[in-house]
């Protein structure tokens, strides 16, 4: 098994970093504009990447309120599926820490080289946007390669 | 052991995305400005973050030229020390693919999130100064988190 980690500290309240992660419209300000869904437990969230279907339809596995996000990936792309995905937050010294991780990749595979990247940019966005400046959910993300 | 991956797309010539990773004058425009040694195989190359003390000390393990870089973390952070190092290059439709890997960290500690997306976001310089834009070399990286 192989996993994506990043981290990355946001000068904005815990509770407001969790909100961003556990609302479609939260969500939808650094991943991709077009998400719907039940972001609660149990819940089933999809993200559009510009098709019909979803791109990604992720389960809420489990939430602890301004602390920790679960995701498992139940369909996307084949290398994705099975895969889960938390965000846990907790305080360090002015900022929220945000301690991301993309787990239980079957293989890394060069597709996964690409969204640990792409995730951190992703990521970066949505501390842009906590502290008031732009974030870049899809379709405005960076494009970091001819594979998006 | 735990690995860290990327990947990028960049727009340039593949010897000339090599010749970034193989000259101190190459690697002094996208990681940190201030570096010096031996870029050739066996050799020593030490990356300066501020402190009269390199930051980070890699031997140059192999060389494949413009397909492969391979180095040896042998001094920096204790998490560093041993880790393994690659950039492998090849051309992919219109552009030179970089994938790279910070690899073998003993544990997948935080710091190691952190430097996740720190390589991000210095490749992501190198693939915008080989593209004609602005890189982020250290002292003028992008700050991701009180730990910089």
């Amino acid at each position: 098994m192989a996993d994506i980690r990043h981290r990355v500290g946001i000068a904005a309240p815990q509770a407001r970093v969790y909100e961003t992660l556990t609302t479609t419209e939260g969500l939808s300000r650094w991943w991709t504009r077009d998400v719907d869904g039940d972001p609660n437990p149990g819940g089933i969230l999809r993200f559009f990447f510009g098709a019909p279907e979803p791109g990604a339809t992720m389960e809420v596995v489990d939430l602890t309120p301004s602390r920790h996000v679960g995701w498992r990936c139940v369909g996307g792309p084949d290398e994705w599926v099975g895969t889960n995905l938390t965000f846990d937050l907790k305080p360090s010294e002015e900022e929220t820490v945000l301690l991301f991780t993309h787990a239980d990749w079957r293989e890394p595979v060069e597709f996964m080289h690409h969204c640990s990247t792409k995730w951190a940019c992703f990521l970066l966005g949505l501390k842009a946007w906590l502290e008031g400046g732009e974030a870049t959910p899809y379709p405005g993300d960076m494009i970091i390669s001819g594979w998006g």
